[in-house]
């Protein structure tokens, strides 16, 4: 291999590498690392810290989240490193007295001391619990807060707001992500194919994403491939092979025909089609006979491009190919899909061609979650929907609030306090168990103090609001499951990380699990996320100690 | 160098190469592809086409935007390449009929047949006028779409945003960037940064951005630093040197003078304040006592966090010190920082300390666009703004529409109709001119036909409204731009590309061409994209031509 091939070779392996999405631990707020000088200059590098990763609302005013980006976490704790260069930069942005031994120490640490608890990726997750949670030396977990929020507030954003589309849309819809021309970056795209794929859709229009994570990849065409063509003189060929190989027919004159044909059936009047639509069309289906699917709404989407689709699909059935069906990308939605069945309708009854009335009707004028609930509730004929702005930007909100709270140092608990209760954190190593009903329902999710027994099948235990005294519920589970996995301990993955697709299905599953009162777009009931009586009574006790006493005046 | 030093070394160079945004033409849209193996396979591979990049209406609301992300766009086109590995993929999704030698074409194709024209980076730009054109082979330049409007995008929507909050925030403010852990993806927060900072914020927290762009870095602690300790006994050393070298001194001893002090000064209980706090500021000050600036609000920032950071604020200057203030992350900021500047002038007051006055007072709780207009309005004592989430993600709109449209295919127009004279496209090769007034601000941009005249300094030329065949108006320009530039072509870049530092001042420099009422947050006033009287002939024309005619039932 030459150098030059050398360089190539490690240019595509890094690159993909990168935009797999592993960062550097550089990529971090300055503040982590001015706090990790003042740790180390106070002689705390080795005091034992735990911070828990949580959020403390559910998004997009629902009650559920879908918590992602685990697999990036892991990778970027094996590769937690500050090179040399990183290392050459922070020494030139802190003060020049720094002690040159804390640049030694940066360049010499890794994630090796430090053990990371979290649940699967995929799991649905709820406010106030730990999604994950990570020992180890204080300043070394301080500095991974900032590149871990990173992947995982995104993330399970943007998977939650898919699993949202999702459920809007029913089981028996096909949803596609669209959003990368619309998403905040290129690796803010990657990003939204990968966790929308994991949320429930069925592909994406990105590439790379496909090449990446294997995500199923879909696409056609767009309004500038038809406007590119002006009549059927810009189409090279009149031919098309047939399907069977046995023969070229004149593609174009079969169109001719079919126009003619159809032009009672559907009805519309030849010569107001657009004749550049039509050449566009006869071009893409010459060039993808099998997988024909088209824009019609360029022009008119019911006088020009549904009679231009029809003319096109029915001479590539003559040729032996079955058309996709079309795509709409502007007007009432609900109206021209219910138009344009009408039409499909009607030939196959015409030519007793039961498919015809089956064809693919795809829509995707910027369409979010409330669109897609206004088209169920007026009715429509759309079998698949094209997702991009609204879904990947998550426009109704477009951040998770997740944080990253330190909770124990050297076995003692820490507590922020906050006026608003919202903002206390609750102290201390805790478990977290989710009690599940005889139905098979989750129940309620409960956080204990790290030695109390943990609850049993079978026998009642007391859940307790985190926050209000009398509020209280006896619960007797019929299925009890610890949600934390050691993830990473000793610089090693402890859990399999599987594949995009097996973590796709697992999140379907999962999900099933969870009311459907708690997952409706409209008004849904909160799930519960309690304490037991004696994690209760210990953050409680911290509390009281710490909160200075007020002075009315 | 060893096989591994090499590796190492490439990994770290094209590392951050990846992470300076340079994207390869695989980051596109399938149907991208699917075109230009129509295209191909119909013969127009080598058609001229022109398509302009431009978007429908400004952002938040607003009147005006900020153009970013071109040198991006001039990168992308400058390594645009399909890889063998990306072709190999692109084989694997596409059916297997389709032609080998599309593949080869696929390899073999570069951007050295395309012109790119632009405006400058950081140019002001409103609806409908292209922010860039770019003219070559159709194929090629369908290929290119998606990531140009990918980098453009998110670029433009987030400098504009930044722009609009240092319209808020007012010139004197400080602003800081604070948004990587809620940015969407580790990018998008890359891109947040280098924009923001292009759009008029001072700083970053990102640190990488900071070594990538050179963009100023800030930040101190957080709340988790102060819980860490608990009282002055887990300081480790008692003693700080003095600025002039000459001694150590006792600073604990030093500190705890102060706070008796104080306390009949701020006045505040010695007992109530919080121990661990005090510790944590006393640690903080001996790591980086020329840059003391402790966040107050851990546990009550009256009570507590402010007697403290003044404690260690009075034991830094008697050491030779100038500490720098204080951050507050929650409350009442309006309320909160009056009360901390009243501390402020007490303490100066009493010591004749004039500094101590106009301390820093930071603010950084979740602040948006109208947080910084009410505050305004209230009154405050913030002198500088920590913001994240709102700008980082722009939440009141999380994208922007830019769209990139087909105007001409071997020199024949090209016009997109739709039902809503918004989608409607302006067909053709065009220029853009700004006619500026006397005064020196934009009265109105102007665009013509390309073999038109250029208007005249001094001379009345009548601008047409695009699409309204009423609203016209003579203009006198006291000063004509052409404002594209020929950016690329033939595979060499035309222009310089400025570093960050100089764009930024650009920017702020060409904001004050546009007159306020554009700009202001409130019912802005639209800024006006005419036509010449040409171009709304050719463009009114071309559209009753291809207009379908209606039949009312």
């Amino acid at each position: 291999m030459s150098g030059e091939e050398n360089i190539d070779f490690h240019f595509q392996r890094i690159q993909s590498k990168a935009q797999n999405g592993v960062i550097q631990p550089i990529l971090t707020d300055l503040y982590q690392i001015t706090m990790a000088y003042a740790y180390w200059k106070s002689g705390k590098m080795n005091d034992q810290a735990v911070f828990d990763l949580y959020f403390r609302k559910n998004p997009f005013n629902g009650e559920f989240t879908i918590f992602a980006g685990l697999e990036e976490c892991i990778k970027f704790l094996q590769n937690f490193h500050f090179s040399e260069s990183d290392v050459k930069y922070i020494r030139s942005v802190l003060p020049p007295n720094t002690e040159p031994e804390f640049f030694h120490y940066l360049e010499n640490l890794t994630a090796n001391d430090v053990t990371l608890y979290a649940v699967d990726e995929g799991t649905v997750v709820f406010p106030k619990e730990p999604l994950m949670w990570i020992e180890g030396p204080l300043p070394a977990i301080q500095l991974m807060e900032t590149p871990l929020l990173n992947l995982v507030n995104y993330a399970s954003l943007v998977a939650t707001n898919a699993m949202r589309f999702r459920l809007a849309a029913g089981p028996d819809k096909t949803l596609l992500e669209f959003g990368l021309r619309r998403a905040q970056g290129p690796d803010g795209a990657l990003s939204a194919s990968r966790y929308c794929y994991l949320g429930g859709f069925d592909g994406t229009s990105n590439v790379l994403a496909g090449k990446l994570y294997g995500i199923p990849v879909r696409g056609t065409h767009a309004h500038a491939f038809v406007t590119s063509y002006t009549s059927l003189s810009d189409v090279k060929t009149r031919m098309l092979m047939r399907k069977d190989g046995s023969a070229e027919v004149d593609f174009i004159s079969l169109c001719l025909k079919y126009q003619e044909e159809l032009s009672t059936v559907l009805p519309f009047l030849p010569d107001q089609v657009n004749k550049g639509e039509l050449a566009a069309f006869v071009s893409y289906a010459q060039a993808f006979p099998g997988g024909f699917l088209a824009l019609i709404d360029t022009y008119d989407a019911i006088k020009s491009g549904l009679p231009n689709f029809c003319t096109v699909a029915m001479a590539l059935w003559a040729s032996g190919y079955t058309p996709q069906g079309i795509r709409l990308d502007s007007g009432d939605l609900s109206y021209l899909s219910h138009m344009v069945r009408e039409g499909f309708n009607k030939i196959a009854n015409r030519y007793d061609l039961p498919w015809f009335a089956n064809l693919n009707i795809v829509a995707s004028n910027d369409i979010n979650e409330d669109t897609i609930h206004s088209l169920n509730q007026q009715g429509h004929e759309i079998n698949s929907f094209g997702i991009g702005t609204h879904l990947v930007t998550c426009q109704k909100q477009p951040a998770l609030g997740g944080v990253f709270k330190l909770t124990e140092v050297n076995c003692k608990p820490r507590m922020k306090l906050s006026e608003d209760v919202e903002k206390v954190t609750i102290p201390g190593k805790k478990k977290v168990y989710r009690l599940y009903g005889a139905d098979g329902n989750a129940l309620v999710d409960l956080m204990t103090l790290p030695n109390e027994p943990e609850p049993k099948v079978g026998q009642r235990v007391l859940c307790r609001h985190p926050f209000q005294e009398s509020k209280r519920a006896y619960v007797i589970p019929a299925k009890v499951e610890a949600i934390h996995k050691t993830y990473w301990v000793n610089g090693e993955v402890m859990q399999p990380l599987p594949p995009l697709t097996e973590l796709r299905a697992k999140t379907m599953n999962l999900l099933k699990t969870i009311r459907q009162d708690h997952k409706r777009a409209l008004n849904p009931t909160p799930y519960k996320v309690s304490v037991s009586t004696g994690l209760y009574s210990f953050m409680h006790e911290l509390w009281l100690e710490h909160a200075p006493i007020g002075e009315l005046s």
